[in-house]
């Protein structure tokens, strides 16, 4: 009975999967007698919890009544009023917990609060499920770094472009539908300059209805982005540039003074992988969607900062000795330096296949 | 019930398969009272047909008993008496066969026979089973060129070697047994004289029990094939050589005076993959695995000389702008130009996936 209910709540956080962020999806079921009093979700940053919509939704009704809820009730004054206490006022018999909160800092606490004002508490009902509802947020709370989902398309002969450069397109309509997908679960998006160079791509969220375009994070060590790049003036979603230290500073000015736009500007010559991270979860992104060019794919794998690997294969073979590859980068020695995956997944996607895979040592 | 005893003789004549080149692969069963008094296959090319096994094992039971046969039993003197005469002879009521005869000039002959001498026949039975059965040899009868499979091995992100060339192991031992067990269902494996040179592998079926070799075809324009080469020495299986009209004929005379080894020197400069089938058709090769590397395979596709892809796909990136990719050859201009492929199965083989894809248009 319990994991009816959960699953209920687990539902109802991932209707607003993907619009929450930085804070988790959250979904809540009050129920009374065997029967739905309450239901809510956690729908925007910095408005109401999903317990205060579902015992909002139950009125007086709450008091007696079991709440159920895929992550801890908080235990802190945020932007909103802790829900413990609103769960204690309410006068709730019992609460079902799914995940308990990541935060290592917090972890409890609420539970504490719960059972010390006399009420009930069941955790680690359907955890495993409401863990991956914020698989990146937990990733990143605990590691204090972003999720990084390493995105690549490629045809079947691991070429990303014809001798000439031509590209358009490897994946089908269904593939690129499912890309933005993809997008709108991220905080952000991020490419190579090069990639702004060659393609002038806009990076947003156009192809699901509802999606919210995430951060676009470009990777720029001397800022050479063309002033008149798409993407830094059409408004659609902040843009990150992250440089090196001797970036030009006037065309540092001049970006900075666009709306919208952000450099970020490091402290080494280089723009390390590792410091990209750690500026980024710093900004409160806690996941990332990294969709290339070829020599970003090799840093991030060079890096080995990649927590999950999405190749989406078309089939066709483009062939040609010069037509450039996936993956680009130095390279590697012997066959054991190569970075090693487990195939999570492989589904078609329209006529393409869709392969999800994870780092080895990882699963 | 016919299509009972129809898989019976599909399941003996699957036992045999892959040794029965340039022969196709045929199972047959006796059925008399609803009980089997005889069951055969043709096992080997030469030998008796799987009608003559089964009508052995029968003896006087034939008489006024159904013979279920995957393909039409032949009618001419070929190494062995015609099969039809036999089962007149034998006084069978009825025969139901899988397919008829896939050569055009004489297709139905055997069944005419059978008719004319009263017995009742019935054609078309799993049907598409006994035609997949001898898939290979139907096409190259139908076609006068052998059917192609094009198999490649690549990292997730199209590579096939290290910057450096190291290449030990891209795939798991698990798709490196797949791929003995592919290698003895066809009749020759196909390679460039560079994978001899470089890998000197010895292109023989190793690692299943009871595995035939095929015949080793390089395509070596000039003949540089090393003159060590093992596969030269080795005498596991014939060596077919294809090479240009220039080649030096001193080294022609050497490599055929080598046991089992034989030169093919073309009437053209370049070896012209057109040609290339034509030969290997007229030495009655019905089906080829060509094994690489990357250029060969780019000729293959260059001259849509594909009729099935198989591609092994290891969960690892390999990196490196410089890593060998795993189809060379001049390329295409734009994507319009790339070989169209269907997936037609992905499945997982050990760690590595294999797809298993179909040029459009052909499925």
């Amino acid at each position: 009975m319990h994991e009816k209910w959960m699953n209920t709540a687990i539902n109802l956080a991932k209707a607003a999967q993907g619009q929450t962020s930085p804070n988790p999806a959250v979904g809540s079921v009050v129920v009374k007698n065997g029967r739905v009093v309450g239901m809510g979700a956690h729908l925007k940053p910095g408005e109401a919890h999903a317990e205060v919509h579902a015992l909002t939704m139950a009125g007086d009704l709450a008091e007696g009544a079991t709440i159920y809820v895929t992550l801890e009730p908080c235990s802190h004054h945020g932007k909103t009023p802790p829900c413990a206490d609103l769960i204690i006022e309410k006068k709730l018999r019992k609460v079902v917990i799914g995940s308990v909160d990541p935060n290592p800092k917090v972890a409890g606490d609420g539970i504490k609060k719960l059972k010390n004002a006399g009420i009930e508490v069941m955790t680690g009902v359907c955890k495993d499920e409401t863990d991956q509802l914020n698989e990146y947020f937990f990733y990143a709370i605990n590691e204090k770094k972003p999720f990084i989902t390493l995105k690549t398309a490629m045809s079947l002969d691991g070429k990303t472009a014809s001798n000439s450069g031509h590209s358009k397109w490897i994946t089908g309509p269904e593939a690129r539908v499912d890309v933005h997908r993809d997008r709108h679960l991220h905080d952000a998006i991020l490419v190579g300059v090069n990639t702004v160079i060659k393609d002038d791509p806009s990076l947003t969220v156009r192809l699901i209805e509802g999606g919210i375009s995430p951060i676009r994070v470009v990777l720029d060590t001397n800022l050479s982005i063309p002033a008149n790049a798409g993407l830094l003036h059409d408004s659609a979603a902040p843009v990150f540039i992250i440089c090196g230290k001797n970036a030009d500073v006037k065309k540092e000015e001049y970006l900075n003074n666009l709306n919208g736009v952000t450099v970020n500007k490091l402290n080494t010559e280089a723009v390390d992988i590792k410091d990209v991270l750690t500026s980024l979860f710093n900004s409160d992104i806690h996941s990332v969607y990294v969709e290339g060019g070829s020599e970003v794919h090799a840093s991030f794998i060079q890096a080995r900062a990649v927590n999950r690997m999405v190749t989406y294969i078309a089939p066709k073979m483009i062939t040609g000795r010069l037509a450039k590859g996936v993956v680009g980068g130095s390279g590697i020695e012997t066959m054991e330096d190569a970075f090693e995956l487990k195939i999570d997944s492989v589904e078609m996607v329209g006529t393409d296949m869709k392969v999800i895979a994870t780092p080895k040592g990882d699963e």
